[in-house]
């Protein structure tokens, strides 16, 4: 039994449709019991949001109306999907979220699952007919069209290869699989075969976005084997699942990059409690995601406190934080730098090899390249670099571990 | 409780929500309980069908994708009136044809409403809110969606309205009413105030088709007051209701003309039992919908049978009664005419009147205009004549009868 999960790219026109319906038809002749699940065709999603605008300008639609309007782009699909498949000589029936026994929390618009009764769809498997179910969509105990919000997709696929414990779930996007780093920015960089649950989400969280990590943090609590793969060909993707010994032989998985960040810095600050907690509760009430977090103790007992964030949000920052620097008073200033890049590597290899970061810092020293700020995890070390630099930087690291 | 109904056209650009959702609102605010039926928005259901042909060119789509995929069009229209309400300081909900308790039967793309549960509707105007409800929609017993076939909307409209036992249906479309003739063609028509279920019945079927037959017929049958208005004004609109004695003072109603109709007569047909039968019968099988039916039976004891139907049909009648006719053998034969054009004069009150017909044929031999078929309900005179006579023949018929 497989899942399989085709985005919006994949499915973005009528023609499209018909070379998903050819594959998802392929895998079911080949003697599989197949649940495809799909996005919205690539923008109608976007259509659908400034209809939204034209008809309320000055307020934002509630939740719950957006729900009953996106929803409507992955029904399409699945009604599209199916009809093709049916075309082609096989037998395909469409199950809107709702129908497929997807129960979700109340959160429009970003709701959660809270549980999945698979029995419809395993009755259609079981009578022969291969599963389209609608991506991104649930529905609240008290029949309300919900949306997962971003990655929605792939949170179907994932819990519903969990409910149905399916043998594979196949993530169809528009790249072979999971590389090694940016192929755009390293020539060198390859695809890698498997990586761990843990390794994934560090790639995701320091730039390498294949998948939301929501996705991956569910496949690995329940369990879920996945792979990530190119609905554009038939070349064997990158399988994500549960680390083994075996893993730990390379120990940097990956090398991630994410330009335009920036830095801010409040510096001078008493070492009292308290200080630090009103800094990020504020950025934290203004909606402001924030990155690596640094702090420093001077020997006057004066402390630095850094943290990254993207270009877009620094102004919005700034903002929040005068009046706390303000308040604090002389000598506590707020620098802001922007033009920063941050690299990172990752491998759950490196918890059993020390030496990882050394190794970094020196091919970087090596190369007249300036660190400002690092930050470890046990599988990651990311640092942050003038902007300029992040390209060569990348090759650098990427060679200097033999990805 | 006034239940509104808004077409495609009437709902067909954001802009056109806006209106509709103003027009929602105003009567909210008159004081009434307000549930609003909504249709696709002009041009969504033509655009699904298309990409349906794109993916499933070589078969029809199975009804049970069809719907999936037509069901999409107005759950967008109830999303975006909802918001545009609410953006608009009202409180409006959104329901699909299931969430509203519409259940069908599983007839897919022309399913019949078996049954409505109302309660969640009554509960969200209880609670002041105007609920939005998908028209054309609905779900089986076991968790299909359906649509409801040509009219659907206006049926869900005045099936609601039975069920919530609302005080008045409003059916907005894009003219001020029922007419006692065409405009366009008789240019002293004027519309007409109250007419009677079985007088826009006839109307309907005689070519007058502001609406389809059966959301009349359902309004009668359950005694469902609507008026058919215009959603672009504020023009007092034709009530359709129950009649009453006062009705009959008015004679004939009004004139309707049906264009592009063509005759197949087969004569010489000798007096035999069942002979009729196998005409009709397998006209009905060849899903040919015919109107006029004519027998008469000549000195000679053979009989003349003859049919009127759409232009657009004519070959394909043809070419199904042909081997019947072969079969018949000489001196039987088939013959066809097109060219042809339908008027009838509907009206309660013919009922009381007699000469109706005398005044109608007086009327039109005084211009010369010859009669070919003449066929006539207990408030119906319907007679064929050459289209190329139809606007000139509406123009007097409507003007002998003081319309």
């Amino acid at each position: 039994m497989i899942v399989q999960k085709y985005g919006g790219t994949s499915v973005g026109s009528t023609e499209r449709i018909r070379a998903v319906a050819e594959r998802i038809l392929k895998t079911h002749r080949a003697g599989n019991q197949v649940v495809a699940v799909v996005s919205a065709m690539s923008g109608v999603t976007n259509r659908l949001v400034k209809m939204a605008g034209e008809v309320s300008p000055d307020h934002e639609p509630t939740g719950r109306e957006m729900d009953v309007l996106l929803a409507t782009g992955e029904q399409t699909t699945i009604a599209l999907a199916a009809m093709a498949i049916n075309q082609m000589g096989g037998s395909a029936i469409s199950l809107t979220g709702e129908q497929a026994g997807i129960v979700t929390d109340a959160e429009h618009t970003r709701a959660r699952i809270s549980n999945i009764d698979p029995s419809e769809v395993r009755r259609l498997l079981d009578d022969g007919h291969i599963v389209i179910l609608a991506g991104f969509q649930g529905k609240t105990r008290a029949g309300r069209i919900t949306t997962l919000g971003r990655g929605g997709s792939d949170l179907t696929a994932i819990a519903m290869a969990a409910a149905l414990k399916a043998d594979l779930c196949q993530i169809f996007t528009d790249v072979d699989g999971v590389y090694t780093c940016d192929p755009r920015v390293v020539p060198d960089a390859h695809k890698i075969d498997e990586i761990a649950y843990d390794e994934m989400l560090e790639m995701a969280s320091s730039g390498t976005k294949v998948m939301q990590s929501r996705s991956v943090e569910f496949a690995k609590k329940f369990g879920v084997r996945f792979e990530v793969r190119n609905s554009m060909n038939d070349n064997p993707g990158t399988i994500v699942t549960e680390e083994h010994p075996n893993m730990e032989a390379v120990v940097v998985r990956g090398v991630s990059i994410e330009r335009e960040q920036a830095k801010v810095t409040i510096d001078n600050v008493p070492d009292t409690p308290g200080i630090a907690a009103s800094i990020f509760q504020a950025i934290s009430d203004a909606g402001i995601i924030i990155d690596m977090i640094v702090q420093n103790m001077s020997k006057t007992g004066k402390t630095a406190i850094s943290f990254t964030l993207h270009r877009s949000d620094q102004k919005k920052a700034e903002d929040t934080l005068r009046p706390i620097v303000e308040k604090l008073g002389d000598p506590v200033f707020m620098e802001t730098t922007d033009g920063i890049g941050k690299l990172s590597v990752v491998g759950i290899g490196m918890r059993s090899h020390s030496g990882v970061a050394a190794h970094m810092f020196t091919a970087l020293a090596k190369d007249g390249i300036n660190i400002q700020m690092i930050s470890t995890s046990e599988i990651k070390t990311a640092v942050t670099i003038d902007e300029s630099q992040l390209e060569e930087a990348a090759k650098v690291v990427h060679s200097a571990f033999n990805l």
